[in-house]
């Protein structure tokens, strides 16, 4: 038996596809959907459709951007031409913007290789960073994707595919995080501080 | 800077004011919208407008309904009239027909008494609960609130409430739950569960 109406009960299920959103958070979303003003309520759904209608990836670094014009970031006149960070995902951008210390351009692959997920190198945006890296006039590419085993797979991966271009590949520096304690830090961070210790 | 379309970070800006959903989520919940099939984000963007517009409160037992007519279980010709479950939420409506052991009616009052967070009686769904009592045929009323302070404090406000109409007010009993371990158990629940304890 359904305790709730139906429309409700669509409500809930739609909220419990949401990835990380169990049977309970989807109820307690669509209630809180159910006691807001209808203002907000239309407003949430036309976010969704306006965000579905109007977001499209970037021409060139395939992030995202609205309608079919290139994202803020290639857009900008501010940014170096001769860097592209390479990025798993969007959020990446994001997160090393808050940085303020970068000020090249970026390559979003949307993911990263994981043949235990079943995805291979032509389900990410590499073919349009070859393509950037071919007929552009980049002296350095950074890999700036996760530090984790398919993080590491993925840099080493498009490495050795740009090696015929005569590029300069870099990787994120490893070491312990700024902030962080000694003793709570992994041993394998902790042998690459030490192998990557600098003169003070 | 915004580090994302405007549409994007609208939608963002939508999930982040869900209850229990922080900037990082919302990031992932709108990301994975947009990576939904056109249908789908229209499906979900359409159920946040159908619950709104077809959902209301049970004239009976102010519960959810559909459209104006009566809730399910309030529609329902197999249930006991003489029994009245208070709830505060929903959600526990919900919850007590999953043990498929009640078979009366529910009242649902959206909400316990709490003066910390400015909810005095009159934003409950008090006076169609005394209504209720008052004009119908009901031999018993069963107060099922959390058993929190502002569950017991609310139980305990109703009961006094409807002394007045001759009618048996019950708690719902405390002890140790099914399959839980001594060990883990509160002293107050262990107290009661003494107090409460019967002959086998």
């Amino acid at each position: 038996m359904e305790y709730f109406p139906p429309a409700l009960e669509t409500l809930i299920e739609q909220f419990a596809r949401l990835p990380g959103v169990g049977k309970k958070s989807a109820q307690r979303l669509a209630f809180f959907v159910l006691g807001l003003p209808d203002d907000d309520a239309q407003a949430f759904s036309d976010a969704i459709l306006d965000a579905k209608k109007s977001i499209s990836l970037c021409p060139v670094c395939c992030s995202f951007t609205e309608g079919e014009g290139l994202c803020p970031i290639c857009a900008s006149s501010k940014r170096d031409d001769a860097t592209v960070c390479v990025v798993a995902d969007p959020k990446d951008v994001a997160a090393l913007e808050r940085s303020r210390e970068y000020i090249g351009r970026y390559h979003v692959l949307h993911g990263v290789i994981s043949p235990m997920n079943h995805v291979g190198p032509d389900d990410l945006h590499i073919k349009e960073l070859v393509e950037r890296v071919a007929t552009g006039n980049i002296a350095e590419v950074i890999m700036a994707t996760n530090p984790t085993t398919e993080g590491e797979a993925t840099a080493m991966y498009l490495s050795r595919l740009l090696k015929p271009f005569n590029v300069k590949v870099t990787r994120l520096a490893y070491g312990v995080p700024v902030g962080g304690q000694l003793e709570f830090a992994d041993d394998a961070t902790l042998t690459r501080a030490l192998e990557g210790r600098r003169e003070m």
